[in-house]
């Protein structure tokens, strides 16, 4: 087998492996050469080539979303670095674990006029779970002096023996600092960056490894919680007549669903899911705008639990925050591993464990409050917005929530449903969803920028077909996750396209100027079509309920390439009509 | 007229005006919604929205380049900032003034599981001329408690006159750090980050300003030499009989011609530009690859100046910095007012000074050596090496060089010439261009991912025209340049597209192998067919000597709208012809 006859190269590659991590994301250069061609030659590697590093980071996301295990990210020298930031933040939040694994000159060819040179080490400071900034290997042959000499390799070409000593020295900082940071992932769930440095010559190939790095591991953490705390958990929760769960951002099949089960048939416990919690049962309130929009002050009041339990990633609701916020519970307590957010300001326990683990302590103890009013109440609340909603959908003509009623009705059983930012996954939290769809979003930063790509990360990932709903300002934004060799064939994109981010509309503000056309909604008159003939893409297209329903019908079935169906409604007609829903559920 | 009713809000865009900076490019979003409304409804400032932060910063970056003014960069919350980090490295390291104003939470709902919540405070430290980091205002208004209170305002509900206090010592710290951000920016020409918080309400108005910030000006610094070192440098010019003077990136019309003239009668200088340093005189070495390549050692040897003097930015030769880093000159010499790269690791005096003004202390007190031998010697080498060239032209089939030769030969009089990284601007050297073509290149970082948008945001300030020379893979990362409605009618892209980075196929190491072509050249079958479609250019497109002719004849002319011509050259026979030249040349 063909390797890089450079050591930290191999080095870097074969603790990769060590630690299972698989798959390998590599944007062209030369810098990263040795990386490149030991990822690529190694069979236990599956490498995947993108050349937009933007794109190619939000792709290595949606992989690793799926896989729950850390992927490789491989890159050149200089700003194609910068160009990972938006998805290592979006990891970052998400909880996604990530290796970013940059090429870069050796320290004395950094900050003296070279191309593709940037500050590397640390530059990711404010969003990353640990940063490696690794040492150059000793060079042993080196005879040019240089000045700014930071490197050993280049004192000692005299004596061979120091040379050894040094490059020993040199192997095993590298290989502590690669293993800490590839625990780190693993540990984190979140992103790393290891930066390491190569000297020329860049392409020299070995057929037999020179190093045979050992992997360290982790210390297993403790889950155990202590068992003076939890008396606290058990008499607490017990006088407690109202609790109330609310979930985020969180992994299907993460929780067992004997735990929901007995949430679910205690009535002193409502639980708040949205689309993105991917948990379900009959007796949970899945679409918490449509119950808490039209609340009065004193059903706000009446609605506060006194313990706020919550788990998993971020919120997309605004106003389940707005409301707890206000109302706040007595208590909040979160579950864990790693951190806590005080998203309502009245944190005062942060459980370090997995919600399963903490569910096992706390629900084998407790006792149901068999006759509290608090579920009941607010079951037949959720039951009458239910009904409304439906009338409401009835009666309204085509527009992006009818287009979303119609696409939701049409998706089938156990795909994987991706949804962009910001509309679009506002839409979808108001809609009852087949039970049987996984449900994902960037939420960590809630930006436009990488959703197109993750959802085709996810896609390569998945024996089950992909789905993916966006908006056109975040479809546009990340055109370039189309540039993909890799799009399974029955990968598929529904655009819903008014010609502007619509989500302004919405907002306070005002409207239907040229100014706010221009730089809040920012009107545009683009489509896919020409998009989808470079890319590879059939496209389809509706401008109403009928061709829509006709478009849908076998939009989801094999085909022998990918699809988008671009869905145009009507800019200026959308906002009125989500607006109106809210006062019509009251 | 109206404006944002936050203090904030106001204060950074009367000091923008106030510090002159004109052209704000706006990208949307909620947060900066304060921002939006004050600069848009402002006549003094000129405002462009481009919705892909990324494309919107190199925008930014493009037209600062032409003005040599800061442009001001708006967004919101969120990884909308992190897009910008790529242009922003390429303008600290090109020494190109940007101003970036990113909106912020409250420091209170950072942290807390918010969306479009991201790290933001120094979060591009490491390419960054100042960071300032601003205050909320203080809110009078405000009746929610909140835990995690780190600002004034929430304590002070009660007590106006309290608030008033504390509100004056946050507008008059924000009012001096955005005067040091502004200053920054224009003394050091480069980025600078200003993180402005804003809270709820974020779109009410006024009529009327409630702040009058006031601006501070810099001390101005003195730029004069000291007169013992003019003595040694006097002395030290006097005394060299080999004088080199190397100049990298410059702006077009930065030093006086007679200065330029002056060292061009001095028989003991050469001088060597690059065609990014926009200087010309028929004495200087244009083609400094061309010249040097074929130099056995012994010319090496004898090409090495006593003194190398440099100014401008970095240099693109590889192998006039591989050749000064072997045969160091006894002093090199860099002329800059903020910085100096040791990149022949033999630098020995910064002289903190404009080219101008050290020409006019030097030059006008030293001797020229009327009887060197030392540019005669190399004149008449290079004049072998031109007609080296044009023989070599004369005999090649088509391909890349070809092209380049046809392309360049066709260009109007006085346009600005963009060039792409990375094979682009290479070739681009190997040309003596038309002296009343201005020419740049992102050489800052050298990266292939912004050039487009730098060379239309160029393009939009210039009266002339602006044609842009880029390769097929740095034109399709960066597509959403496109996705600008102020693209002028007389702009021009000229896309070489040989399927892939012909770069890799130069560089050493394996080829034509399935795992050179996927993941270092990275080849592809995509054209620039539909995205013309899709953003309103005429695409037009050459697959030959004789149809590239054809229409290159009436490419430059007016036309109804932008243009772009796609030539398509043969993706396996570029290298060598490249590869044979240099032999060629010998």
């Amino acid at each position: 087998m063909i390797h890089s006859k450079i050591p930290l190269a191999q080095t870097v590659t074969e603790l990769c492996k060590k630690h299972g991590i698989q798959h390998v994301i590599i944007s062209p250069g030369s810098r990263n050469a040795p990386l490149t061609i030991s990822f690529t030659h190694d069979p236990f590697f599956t490498c995947y080539s993108i050349v937009d590093e933007r794109a190619a980071a939000f792709f290595a996301l949606g992989m690793a979303q799926k896989l729950q295990t850390p992927t490789a990210l491989v890159c050149t020298s200089g700003s194609a670095l910068l160009n990972y930031y938006p998805a290592i933040a979006e990891a970052y939040f998400s909880r996604i674990p990530l290796v970013v694994l940059s090429a870069d000159r050796p320290d004395h060819l950094v900050g003296i006029g070279d191309g593709q040179t940037i500050n590397q080490p640390y530059v990711f400071k404010n969003h990353i779970r640990y940063s490696a900034v690794l040492k150059l290997d000793v060079n042993r042959d080196k005879t040019m002096k240089v000045k700014a000499l930071q490197t050993a390799g280049d004192f000692i070409e005299t004596d061979s023996e120091h040379a050894e000593n040094l490059q020993g020295e040199v192997q095993a900082f590298n290989e502590k600092a690669i293993n800490k940071a590839i625990n780190t992932a693993y540990k984190t769930s979140g992103p790393v960056h290891i930066n390491i440095p190569f000297d020329e010559p860049l392409y020299d190939t070995v057929e037999t490894l020179s190093v045979s790095p050992l992997k360290t591991d982790l210390e297993p953490s403790s889950l155990g919680i202590d068992s003076n705390e939890i008396e606290h958990f058990i008499s607490d929760w017990n006088s407690a007549s109202k609790k109330m769960i609310l979930v985020g951002v969180n992994p299907p099949n993460s929780v067992e669903q004997k735990w929901l089960d007995f949430l679910a048939q205690d009535p002193s416990v409502i639980v708040l899911t949205e689309t993105t919690s991917n948990l379900h049962h009959e007796s949970f309130f899945t679409c918490i705008d449509q119950l808490i929009t039209p609340l009065s002050e004193e059903e706000r009041k009446d609605i506060r639990p006194n313990i706020l339990l919550t788990f998993g990633g971020l919120i997309v609701s605004k106003r389940i925050k707005a409301l707890l916020r206000k109302h706040q519970p007595d208590q909040h307590w979160h579950v864990d591993l790693l951190q806590a957010n005080d998203t309502f300001f009245c944190l005062n326990r942060h459980i370090k464990s997995t919600p399963n683990l903490f569910f096992e302590t706390l629900l084998t103890q407790v006792e149901p409050h068999l006759e509290s009013p608090y579920f009941p109440k607010w079951q037949s609340k959720n039951q009458l917005r239910i009904e409304r909603h439906d009338a409401y959908v009835d009666n309204i003509p085509y527009c992006d929530f009818l287009v979303f009623h119609h696409v939701l009705e049409s998706l089938p059983n156990k795909i994987n449903l991706h949804v962009a930012n910001s509309s679009a996954i506002r839409y979808l939290q108001l809609f009852q969803l087949n039970k049987t769809i996984e449900v994902f979003c960037n939420r960590g930063t809630s930006g436009i920028d990488g959703s197109t790509s993750t959802a085709i990360g996810y896609a390569v990932q998945s024996e089950n077909q992909t789905v993916f709903i966006t908006g056109d300002l975040s479809f546009f934004y990340d055109s370039n996750a189309l540039w993909n060799k890799y799009i399974p064939k029955n990968f598929r994109i529904i655009l819903l396209n008014n010609n502007g981010g619509g989500i302004f509309r919405i907002l306070p503000g005002e409207k239907n100027t040229p100014n706010f056309d221009t730089y809040f909604e920012t009107t545009h008159e683009l489509t896919a079509a020409h998009l989808c003939k470079m890319f590879g893409f059939t496209y389809r297209k509706a401008h109403s309920e009928d061709t829509l329903q006709q478009e849908l019908k076998d939009f989801f079935e094999d085909q022998d390439q990918p699809q988008l169906l671009e869905v145009f409604t009507p800019r200026t007609l959308n906002d009125s009509i989500l607006l109106h829903y809210f006062e019509f559920l009251k």
